[in-house]
């Protein structure tokens, strides 16, 4: 790792920050420990508002730079309002942004200027499952697909690797491939 | 079910138009096949923006009222520049407003007028993972806790049993415990 660590920014990563960050963490591995959080409100039917402004991680608290807010409501042809996506929506965005973030990071790590990188990410569900109609159904995604153009100035195979490597150390990717374990407490008046 | 569909319009939920639905896709289960799709941007550094506009659902294509846009990136603290919330926090976004639909949708049903319904969702991360400095721990979430306050005109037994039947047909809930097949597939010049 430290023969990489002259490497300079590149694609808008701060590569020399990035080494250093790895490299307190290696020596300090208490450090890694985050967690995430965001608070949810309902508003009317199916339409609820999230608030994601604060983090604990690297030895502290954090505050984003702003209290980043989202709408999630179901579309008319499922009864909603479509005041905003539906909540599985956002589970595609998660994934192709946290895929494409390693992309970039990856990509600088190893000396590669990447100029585009473009996704779509698809989601086949079927509603016989949520819809309480089939018990052989399942409720959520049945698979979800993710089709990236990326171009750079590095050859085919290389673009190629620096996927590879963002999946194999993705976030996102994981959770939604390997699941992860959800405590539900409610509270009532 | 057919007992329960002289029930009014309540919590914004038009129940009717509901069960009407819930019905049609009984007579012509097609209906419930839908891809929902998502593409990205890669920006600078960790930063990308996601355009969730348009979806394939009950016989035919559909668009949202708006072409919603979401950037995420990493913080400082991750080597970002916070132009957005990280991938991973939009999973917990994702899993609080999927839930909460569901309250809306089955108190509806079941006659019950909710007064209001929030929650706290916090995700346990150990960043080892994704840092490429321990093979031991995973590179997603390790845990997620949900916890809700809710509150109707019902007992706090009937609040809580909504509550279960929301989670136990939740798309995101059943998506994030128990993982789904993701296919990545990559384009290069």
């Amino acid at each position: 790792m430290t023969a990489t660590t002259d490497r300079p920014a590149r694609n808008g990563v701060d590569v020399p920050n990035l080494f250093a960050t790895i490299n307190a963490v290696k020596g300090t591995p208490e450090l890694a420990k985050f967690q995430f959080r965001a608070s949810n409100r309902w508003l009317e039917g199916t339409h609820s508002r999230t608030v994601i402004e604060s983090f604990n991680g690297a030895g502290g608290s954090h505050s984003h730079t702003t209290a980043f807010q989202y709408d999630a409501d179901h579309p008319a042809v499922l009864v909603g309002k479509d005041e905003g996506p539906t909540p599985v929506e956002f589970l595609l965005h998660a994934l192709g942004a946290c895929l494409t973030a390693g992309i970039a990071n990856v990509a600088a790590a190893r000396g590669v200027t990447l100029t585009s990188v473009e996704s779509t990410i698809e989601g086949d569900i079927n509603l016989l499952g949520i819809l309480g109609l089939s018990e052989q159904v399942r409720n959520g995604y049945e698979r979800i697909r993710v089709n990236f153009k990326i171009a750079g100035d590095a050859p085919a195979e290389k673009l190629r690797q620096i996927v590879e490597q963002s999946r194999s150390r993705s976030a996102v990717f994981d959770v939604l491939t390997k699941g992860v374990p959800v405590e539900i407490a409610v509270q009532t008046p």
